[in-house]
């Protein structure tokens, strides 16, 4: 089966019985009603061994690392901030102290980051290794982003700049929590969510989630340096660029008229019109030469 | 490493920030600060293929349940009961709808019967098929119990009958949540905590977590009847009982002036008397000719 049937598969089977319950599976996180003024949010990423990581090309300082900023990359894309993780570990036999110890030290590095805490855990036996990470967090009832909220005409937005990322960056992405609680303080943020698999891939989910189509600029897409060197082309790069994933950017919408409020870099970090979300469900690359390519869903597939 | 050395090595590495965590690793569940009269538990558990099932003795249907049932042994444990659960799934490749559906059903199996919702997840590939589960659940600030409670001169109790779980119940035992909340509103219980890795084993962390030894007797110990009809002889199934692991049974202790208000069962499980908690920190099997035997730690290591 496809990733996206498997999903479509599980949204029908699981029906939520506790109106509690605002949003199930189908956005980066749960959203749970948690007191007058917040929503909780729960979500849960894994990093499996030869999956999304090899051994010898990762340290597992950066194993660790990577386990958190994958989940806490989805609180951010809430509009949230984390408040607790529990880690669950599959270990081959013959590990060490030290090397449990570097692991541990990955995942801690981030706690202290990003000020939440890692309350429990459990240790299995497993053939390769798996890093299982499930974090609460919270966000003001107020700042709840979601991926569906997208209306025709919105612009379309990214932080960072895209693709490359098996060079380096998937193993040091910086979650962009404090980015995204600037930015939904300051612009009327109508969707939000990360980029994991590829933008081709999540913009697709967030315009099918909000019932929209969109038009993308291809030569506006920010291209990342690491793209740019693995690259013969400048079309090559921002093939990179649209289908890498594991980007663990933001991508957002806001309604046209607030273009001027949405800041060209938040801390240091760039923010960049590609595109628009239109009333036609169709999925537009926009050439210079004014060409146009229809976008295929090429990003990541985790089957 | 041995696995209680790995805990050693976590509980001494993640300092806690947050004044909300009331308790961090090292309980059945992590507990934390949630409203006026309840507190949130946070606990995480994983079931691994030739770790904790073989795909030829178990149906998808029983895994899908069982990983539900390790984490909510763990609620029931703290006293609570369970709200939201996470499941991350690592599929080997080949699964077909019809199995997907089947580890499916035997999830939410469990989320209808306890009443909580599977509020979102993860898929990712793996090489074996394992099932990681987080449960959010919430227990009255007046009913929280934890494994360090017990005093000396306590008397030690179990639900149900042990041992003899590879045969059956392994994967068919039932998440004492309704047995645990009636005898916490019945009973002053000290300490209580879930019998996952065996008797021996987990009466050991709760002595050791409370600063007391332990005498059992050790005829009085409910045996089940798998674990009799795999025994030559009394001796050999008490042996079964001690150390299986994988009861998901509850151990728990009360003061003995309360000996009689403790049911003999609750719905239709008994509940026996197995020993008492002691001051010198020792622990201690009593025979039936009053000789006495060292219990040892044989209970299942996950290492």
């Amino acid at each position: 089966m496809r990733e996206e049937e498997v999903i479509d598969l599980i949204k029908k089977r699981l029906k939520m019985k506790n109106p509690d319950v605002l949003v199930g599976p189908g956005d980066d996180t749960a959203v749970l009603e948690y007191d007058r003024t917040h929503y909780l949010l729960l979500t849960t990423d894994c990093v499996v061994e030869n999956v999304h990581f090899k051994r010898k090309e990762a340290s597992l300082f950066q194993i660790g690392r990577k386990s958190m900023v994958v989940n806490l990359s989805d609180i951010a894309s809430m509009g949230g901030v984390p408040l607790y993780a529990l880690a669950s570990v599959g270990l081959p036999t013959g590990f060490s102290r030290k090397e449990i110890t570097q692991l541990l030290r990955g995942m801690q590095k981030m706690a202290d980051a990003y000020n939440f805490d890692i309350v429990g855990g459990n240790l299995t036996r497993a053939p390769v290794l798996f890093v299982d990470i499930s974090i609460a967090g919270k966000v003001e009832k107020k700042y709840l982003k979601l991926r569906s909220g997208a209306k025709p005409g919105n612009l379309i937005f990214v932080t960072g700049r895209l693709g490359g990322t098996l060079v380096r960056k998937h193993l040091n992405a910086i979650p962009r929590i404090e980015e995204s609680r600037q930015i939904i303080k300051n612009v009327p943020v109508t969707a939000m969510m990360d980029i994991s698999d590829g933008l081709s891939s999540d913009l697709m989910r967030m315009a099918k989630a909000s019932g929209t189509g969109f038009v993308l600029k291809l030569s506006s897409i920010p291209v990342s340096a690491d793209a740019l060197r693995i690259s013969r082309t400048k079309k090559e790069a921002v093939s990179h660029a649209l289908n890498d994933g594991e980007d663990y950017e933001l991508l957002f919408t806001v309604p046209s008229a607030y273009e001027e409020k949405v800041p060209e870099k938040v801390n240091s970090v760039p923010v960049t019109c590609i595109g628009e979300m239109t009333k036609e469900k169709r999925y537009i690359g926009l050439l210079d030469d004014l060409g146009v390519e229809k976008i295929e869903p090429a990003g990541y597939s985790h089957f």
